[in-house]
C-alpha cells in the first residue's frame, strides 16, 4: 500500500498509472506535479490526481514513491531538482523510455540515495498524450522492464516491482545497456521510420494530383495503421533520439543497408530474393502475432 | 446487372467483390477460375462463387463480366490464355496494384477487343488471403481508382463504374502511371518498410537475451500495428516490386536519404531538427486522420 504517491508529469502514462493503483485501493493519496498546470487541472477534475504540488519541499514531505513520468530530456534537470528534498525512505522510479541515460542523471544527481532509484520502463502506450488520454488498464498484462543497478536497494526494488503488480503489469528485470539495444529496435526505429514516411509523402509533389489533393487521400487501412506511431508526441521522440543516440544510429544504419540490398533485388529483377526476404518477414510476424494472444 | 460474371482468382479482393455484388443482388450466377482448386472449392463452400469453372471456353461463354483478381505477376499470362475466348461484348476488368505493366500486358494480349478492358485497382484490403478471407463490405466507401486508355470504350468504362458503385465503392478516374507513382508511396514503399523491418529485428542477434526469447517479446502496440503489412502475401509483393520497379526504388531512394538527414541529425545531437521533423509529420499524419473519418 502507497500512502503518499508523487507522479511528477501527469500524461499518458503517470496518468494512467495514478488511475491504476487508485482502481486496485493501493493508494491513498495521489500529488501530480508538472508544468503545465492546465493539464494538472484536468487530472484533478478527472480525479487522476488528488493534489496538485505547490513546492517541491511539500509534495516530497512524507511520500513513499515517486514516480518521475515526464519526458526523458527533462529527467536530469527534475532529478536534481527533486534529490535534496528526496526522503531517505522514499522510493523513486521512472518510466523513461530510455534507461542508461536517466541511470546516468539519477546517479549524479541523487547521491547517496541513489539506491532508492530503481529505472523502470512500462511497454504500453498509445499514440496520444496527456492526462486525457489516461486509461485505468493501459498497463494490464503489459510487461514493465526494470533495470536495478548494483547499488539499488533490494527493499525499493520490491516495493516498485508490488506497485507495478498492483497497476496490472508484469514486471522484467534486465540490464538497462540490454534495455536499450532492444527497444533501438523494436520501438525507436519504427517510430522514425513512421515520421520519416509521413513526412516524406506529405512533402511528395506528385504529377496529375490537384491543389486539393494530397497523396494520403489514396492511403488504404494499412497506411494508416503503419503510420499510428508518426501521432506521437514529437518531443518524446527528440528526447528519446538525443538519450539514446548511438544504438539508434546503429539500427538506422542496418536499416538503411537492408534498403540498399531491396533496392538491388528490384533493380535486378530477382524475384527469388524478394518472395524469399518477404516470406521470411511474414513468417516472423505472423509467429510474433500468433504467440502475443 | 451482370447476368455472368467470372472471377479469376478468388481470393481476398475477388471474393469480397463476388459477395458484395450477391448481397447486392446485382449478379445473378458467380463463375470462379483460379489454379488453388482447394481454394475454389472453400469459396463453393462459402457461397462466395456458384460454379467452378471447367475450362476458359465455357467459363468466358455468354459472361457479362470478367474480373482478373489473380497476382500481378500472372495477369499477362491469364490476359493471354483469356484473350482468345472473351466476348466482343463481354468487359474484362482487373485489381491489380500496379496499373501501367498490367495495361501494357492487356493491350499486347487482348488485340482489338482491348477497348473492352478497363483497369482497376480498389484501394481495400487487409493483411490476409484467400477466399475465406473475403469480406462482403471490404469495398464499403472505398475508393477505386480506373484508369481507362484513350482505346477504352465508353460503355465498357460505365460497366465497370456501375458494378464498383454497387459493391459500395467510390469509383475515380486517374492516368495510369499517376496511379503507380501515388501507390509507389502510399502502399508499396510501407509495405516494404514494413517487410524490411520485421526481417532486420528477427534476425537480431542480442546480447542478454536468452534463446527462448525474442525481441518481439519486448514489442509493444505500436509495432504490432505497424508491422501488420508485414504479413501480407509475399508473391503479390513481389510481383508489385517486379510490375513497379521504377517507382518503388525512386521511392525507396528518396526514403534512405531522408534517414541519412535523421542519422546525421541524430549525430549531431539536434534537438531543433529532431522536433521540427517529427513535428511536421505529426501534424501530417494527424491531418490525414482528421480527413478520413
Amino acid at each position: 500500500m502507497i500512502n503518499k504517491l508523487v507522479v511528477v508529469g501527469v500524461g499518458l502514462i503517470g496518468g494512467s498509472l495514478a488511475r491504476a493503483l487508485k482502481q486496485a485501493r493501493y493508494v491513498q493519496s495521489v500529488v501530480g506535479m508538472g508544468r503545465g498546470l492546465h493539464n494538472l487541472q484536468k487530472a484533478m477534475e478527472l480525479g487522476v490526481i488528488d493534489e496538485v504540488a505547490t513546492s517541491v519541499e511539500t509534495a516530497l514531505d512524507a511520500a513513499d514513491m515517486v514516480v518521475l513520468a515526464a519526458p526523458v530530456g527533462s529527467m536530469k534537470q527534475i532529478l536534481s531538482e527533486l534529490g535534496p528534498y528526496l526522503g531517505s525512505d522514499t522510493t523513486i522510479t521512472d518510466v523513461g523510455s530510455v534507461k542508461e541515460s536517466v541511470v546516468t542523471a539519477a546517479r549524479a544527481a541523487l547521491g547517496d540515495k541513489f539506491g532508492n532509484f530503481v529505472p523502470g520502463h512500462p511497454i504500453a502506450g498509445t499514440e496520444k498524450s496527456g492526462a486525457t488520454a489516461s486509461l485505468p488498464d493501459l498497463f494490464n498484462q503489459r510487461r514493465v522492464i526494470l533495470t536495478p543497478t548494483a547499488e539499488t536497494r533490494e527493499v525499493a526494488l520490491q516495493r516498485v516491482t508490488a506497485m507495478w503488480r498492483m497497476a496490472g503489469a508484469e514486471p522484467v528485470a534486465m540490464d538497462a545497456q540490454v534495455h536499450d539495444e532492444i527497444f533501438a529496435g523494436t520501438s525507436h526505429l519504427p517510430h522514425l521510420l513512421a515520421y520519416t514516411l509521413v513526412g516524406l509523402l506529405s512533402r511528395a509533389k506528385l504529377p496529375g494530383l490537384g491543389e486539393d489533393q494530397s497523396v494520403f487521400d489514396f492511403a488504404a487501412s494499412g497506411f494508416r495503421d503503419f503510420s499510428r506511431i508518426a501521432s506521437s508526441d514529437p518531443a518524446m521522440w527528440r528526447d528519446i533520439c538525443l538519450a539514446n543516440p548511438k544504438a539508434i544510429v546503429k539500427n538506422l544504419e542496418r536499416f538503411r543497408t537492408q534498403l540498399e540490398e531491396l533496392v538491388a533485388a528490384i533493380e535486378r529483377a530477382d524475384g527469388k530474393w524478394l518472395l524469399e526476404t518477404f516470406s521470411a518477414a511474414k513468417k516472423a510476424r505472423d509467429l510474433y502475432i500468433d504467440n502475443q494472444y
